[in-house]
């Protein structure tokens, strides 16, 4: 976790007041199953809820996990400091310690997931305003960094907007995957706590009872979610690197919000730079590194190993706090990103008319040409306009074997950019009716 | 692709005849539906199917492309070779290169999904059968590779059974998100082609239509599929790892099969080596290391680069081929593991009875005794068998301390093993009636 | 292996063909030195050497190893059809099949890392010979994506270079790393064979003796050959991506040669697109991918596992093969490149003036004005320029807070591009005087 | 950075108080070298030392940055209210804010690799100690986890030493390349700053120049420096996967260390699970996790995105951290190691004879049977020790097919241990006299 990339809202999630609450809570929940099946006394599983709003003492919990290098009975010896011994007696019957663990990383990552999913919204909120915004806003779409046909900047904000909408559908079933806990027993075999148990338990904290589990619960869930955010910072660094691109010097198209007091270089006072996309490029590439280690962590040895636990430690918080910190900060982008469609217009034209190049072919073939003979017809005119800074349509019209096959008039209406957003609503209809948010 | 891990039905699915079957039926596909739009003349559209039972010439296709350098313009030119160039010279028309390309990346992906879901049913059965065949043949459960308390065989194969089908359902849905087309032009804006094309296309090639493309159909749809590739491999990991251990010399619960002619080494004929879930376990790292590639393919510039192109012309193949031959070799591992249930009684006696340590704890706090004088009792008594190899029962019933507060005859029960195998047909239950085959 | 993405030469090292040549040398040197120690006749080793012209008939082996599912037995019978069963009884005396194998492995990687070596000559050649080319050609140097200061395209071209000599120095070490063998028998302990026998066939072979093995050469050597070869891609990236950003339609400060046949587009025909620099983007995605799955062949169970095997069998061809492809590429596109000094000062005097921002800031920090007022007197005359084109040296001389500090003549003097480039010929020197091709 | 896993030495390197030191550090001795030059006055140099004593407030820097969100500005501002705003008139002049920053990362990036050499070397120590005490204790040598042939545990701890002095060599090599500084200007051109400023202040600070960079040093320098950081860690995987499996409980050779007060679970006193190398077997994805990344930030766009430093600010701290903490208790580990000699001779005998099979091979091959006939001699014993728990040797000398070619005495001598460990000197003076401490 890197401070300067986090929200309190999220780092809160994992620390560890928040892990001891869960904790409790799951030991309190199964105390009151056991009590109710009758397998401890109810007065002892009453006792368990007086420490119902004490704050527990992470350093004195510490200091009893260095002596007994087990953290859950370093816990459970500090609740029996504030419920007393012998009522904490039937604490954690029949219960092992990774059934509390694990149970509560997926409470944790269940509520990330929530945050997360508030994130996209806002992001989703944010592309789809300055989608319907910018509709219309006419600018050349490229391949390989080179102008091809024209297209608006809605539709790239439409397309991200679909592409987030993925990806939020994605992390849903993440978090499904991740919302189940466990209390089976040291194997998963239940042999010294009812089923009951679990299945009360996580009705309690908003899971699914896991189907089968041995000490742990199996980590191809945990892979799951952990791809799916690296998916989604994917698309996250997809958005990144285009408003990088547009806020080259030469491009200039939009800009990322420039506020009053910041100062864009030590040296280079006139210096706007698109460090909020550049930073996003570079945290997508730590949410991503995640994704390996979390698949790594699925072969676990027999009923468990504890070599994953080490590895969730770190990229639990880490990959959940790095992509909310992200979200958040993607959102803020595109919401004020400043957008200039005069420049749009010019760099558009900067090669007078040739961006109409694949236009002129089809009407050349639909007007008989064939296509060998379009393709050339087409190329050796645009190769004037490329080279000499000519204007396209003049030399067509000027071009003989094209006036020959296509009459002035029809020349001049492949000119028309409305033929080139004609589709645009459909395209609209299709992204936001189908993803509404 | 590596011939020797490789299956000729995956493989074939990547050939270049097939690509360029599926090139054609797009293209034709794509004319019929401009004829019936009538930008195309209908006999122009008929022509094309002329060349429906053609196999098509990849050596002359490559040959062209050596000249034109563009693998789209030399197929149609070859096309155009069979059909006739004026026949075929509204064949593409209004479509770009990609529109062909990604819709039969597409096609490719979900027809390898279709084999690797009929692969993972295999394995299912195989876990099925034998999870049923070993419901209750009892073997020590471990963690860290330390023995714990009792579980089954049926268990651990009942749960790679949860898993895999959790696998299943992962791999239907990476399945769904790569089965789009596009046909929608040069930048995505169909301003050359009406979107008709792409639904009629798209449906007769099982396909839905992207609802929004570029150049390209998102990259993220990909890394999903790619991802969810990785993931099952790493369940087949496990499931190796769990088999590789069961073998080790000192357990030898289980053995993979050992053909008739088959050699373990050619230094020491006794052995029997798991080379085949070793394999396996090398296979799982291959497809995983496709994962992060599909997701840095995700972040494309502008309206479409390149860059991906290349990665998908490796990790298309190799991943599927791989994973479609590990997890037909996976199913053919399970299926004809020999298993040794008397060693498994065997290991489990190893130190005796001292899995049935915990159960003796909960009997002594259930008994009365406080948790911290339990936890002291039973482990100075676990020392004596783990330190000198003493008898655990006969120890407890010999200790004083543990008498006074357990009586002998509830001692003896303690030992019991159908106790820990009493909620095997719950978990059965829920494992098989929520993902039936 | 992408038959697109692949050499001749290097994918030779890696047939069958060549696999078994080795394979019998190593067979075969072993037996000189056996026989040399007395351990097995004289007669026996030499008899090998009458197979020293034979061509290995692959599918007969393959049809061998069918049955004995072993791939050095069947190698072995098959020598022994050739050279007579009985002259080939002392063959492999001794020796266990990762003897071979390893040390095949080995000699095929050394191989590997000549050819690369050479390749990589290649591209430091070209990139020298285009750096000197264009030592003084000034284009704007860019941080962020924005005009910063005037460099040169020499600089550009010398800094790869620098880059890439550090790459060839990484694979020397790299290579020396793999440059051993190892003939030690089952588990390394030379119990069957003398350490002489490795030591006589390591100097024949061109490799070092292993100091420990076990039945295998230790992995660690082969990660960090993979790992180097992954920085060498992802420095050929670096490189790519400053030529995609040249060749953008905008910068067009560059462009990769063109051929004449070539098509840039089945529907733009106006278009040039940077497809190999796009192409080698996604080579290095694949060379780099196999970085991880070679570290996670280190750890092997005790004396080995074979779980390594399959993951060498996919990633040493790969990465090997792609990546001498993709240097020979790059060679040729740096090479060919075609580059265009205008641009790059149109580029440059887009924004009049304005890069020289920093230099005034210094010369009034210079000249006793506090460094916070130096920024803002320069940050407002350069808003000028960004917001409304002004020309950024007019509007300094017309600012009287300014020339108070600065008399004009000095504002004058800060505008000359020397300035920049006057420690060009140190760096120069710095780079290739102590990196001589 | 998890601070469960972190040692406070390497913490502390990269704590902001750490960094606002070697800021304060490199602009200081740039001061001073500009006098020296006469670029600036020397008394403005020597009020920069002025503030040698202080520590930098980090609130307040915070605070500062807040509101230019530029750090090193804020840190200049925060210097000049310790100096005075006029004396700090001339600190940072010519240079660019990345000047500051990289040579600051790759001084703590020396300063992390010197503390993990230290660590090292007291891993190879312990691993030397180790090697020497049990150079002579045999154990049975595993292939595929399957007894092969004997070797002994000295050899074991002997091949981890080799593997981590190659470790540690690697690092030494990454370190150097690390060890440069750069104060060369906005673009690297040296326009406004000479380039003895950069030579005296990288001397100072333990650094070379680096020969040619842009705003930044270039990555693939850092790059290098992570990936060895992963294949170490990759090693001491290795170490500990042979530490868990000695410790299964079906194999017990060896066990981490117990402490007095250390509970093995909540739930089943006697369990002593290997934790710690568990642990570490985690902790290595966790470093090499950073790998990819790092790799993934060489390819920035001309002089310089901002891209990779996000990256840096998670994996330089995490990467380093977590290995010098694992390191530590790796070397605590193999220093304490329980070693069981008995429970390695009686596994090595658990199938009686049965691993002095390849001796028996060999001796009937010298003795004149054919390979062929020779294995299959060997096989048909050995089998029935396999299945039928019978002793091999006896076996042996009771088939009339085997002594008809191998008198009793010569089976026999077969059985000797020592032949397996003649060469274990040999092998020891390879590892430890090319690799002294």
């Amino acid at each position: 976790m890197i401070p300067r990339y986090s929200r309190p809202e999220m780092t809160a999630i994992w620390s560890p007041e928040t892990k001891f609450r869960i904790w409790y809570e799951i030991e309190a929940y199964a105390s009151d199953a056991q009590a109710e099946l009758g397998v401890i006394p109810q007065a002892n599983a009453d006792a368990i809820w007086r420490a119902k709003d004490v704050e527990f003492d992470v350093a004195r919990i510490d200091e009893i996990e260095a002596v007994t290098k087990h953290d859950v009975i370093a816990f459970l010896t500090h609740l029996a400091e504030h419920i007393g011994a012998d009522e904490a007696r039937f604490v954690h019957q029949g219960m092992t310690s990774s059934d509390v663990l694990d149970t509560t990383l997926n409470v944790q990552l269940v509520r990330a997931a929530d945050i997360l999913l508030a994130d996209m919204d806002k992001v989703l909120e944010a592309l789809k305003r300055r989608a319907y915004e910018h509709k219309d806003t006419v600018r050349i779409g490229r391949s390989h960094g080179i102008h091809a046909e024209p297209t608006t900047m809605g539709l790239t904000f439409a397309r991200f907007y679909a592409e987030m909408a993925r990806g939020k559908a994605r992390l849903q079933a993440a978090r499904a995957e991740v919302a189940t806990g466990a209390i089976s027993g040291a194997v998963g075999t239940f042999a010294n706590i009812d089923p009951y148990v679990e299945e009360y338990v996580c009705q309690k904290m908003g899971l699914r009872p896991e189907p089968i589990s041995t000490q742990v619960i199996p980590r191809d869930r945990h892979a799951m979610f952990f791809a799916t955010l690296g998916i989604i910072a994917s698309s996250m660094e997809n958005i990144a690197i285009e408003i990088r691109h547009m806020q080259r010097t030469e491009v200039l198209e939009a800009e990322e919000f420039f506020s009053a007091g910041q100062k864009g270089s030590s040296a280079m006072p006139h210096k706007r730079n698109p460090v909020l996309t550049e930073n996003l490029t570079g945290l997508a590439r730590l949410v991503r590194m995640t994704v390996v280690p979390a698949m790594e962590n699925v072969a676990l040895w027999h009923e468990r190993d504890i070599s994953h636990s080490s590895v969730e430690r770190g990229i639990g918080p880490d990959a959940t706090i790095t992509l909310d910190f992200a979200l958040n900060r993607l959102a803020g982008v595109i919401d004020k990103l400043v957008i200039y469609p005069d420049n749009m217009l010019a760099n558009m034209n900067k090669f007078k008319g040739l961006v109409m190049s694949q236009r002129v072919l089809l009407a050349l073939t639909q007007a008989g040409v064939s296509r060998e003979d379009a393709y050339r017809l087409v190329q050796r005119n645009a190769m004037k306009v490329w080279e000499q800074g000519k204007d396209f349509k003049e030399e067509l019209l000027a071009d003989p074997e094209v006036t020959a096959a296509l009459p002035p008039a029809e020349i001049e209406e492949k000119f028309d950019l409305g033929y080139h957003t004609k589709h645009v609503d459909t395209i609209f209809k299709r992204v936001f009716e189908s993803n509404p948010l």
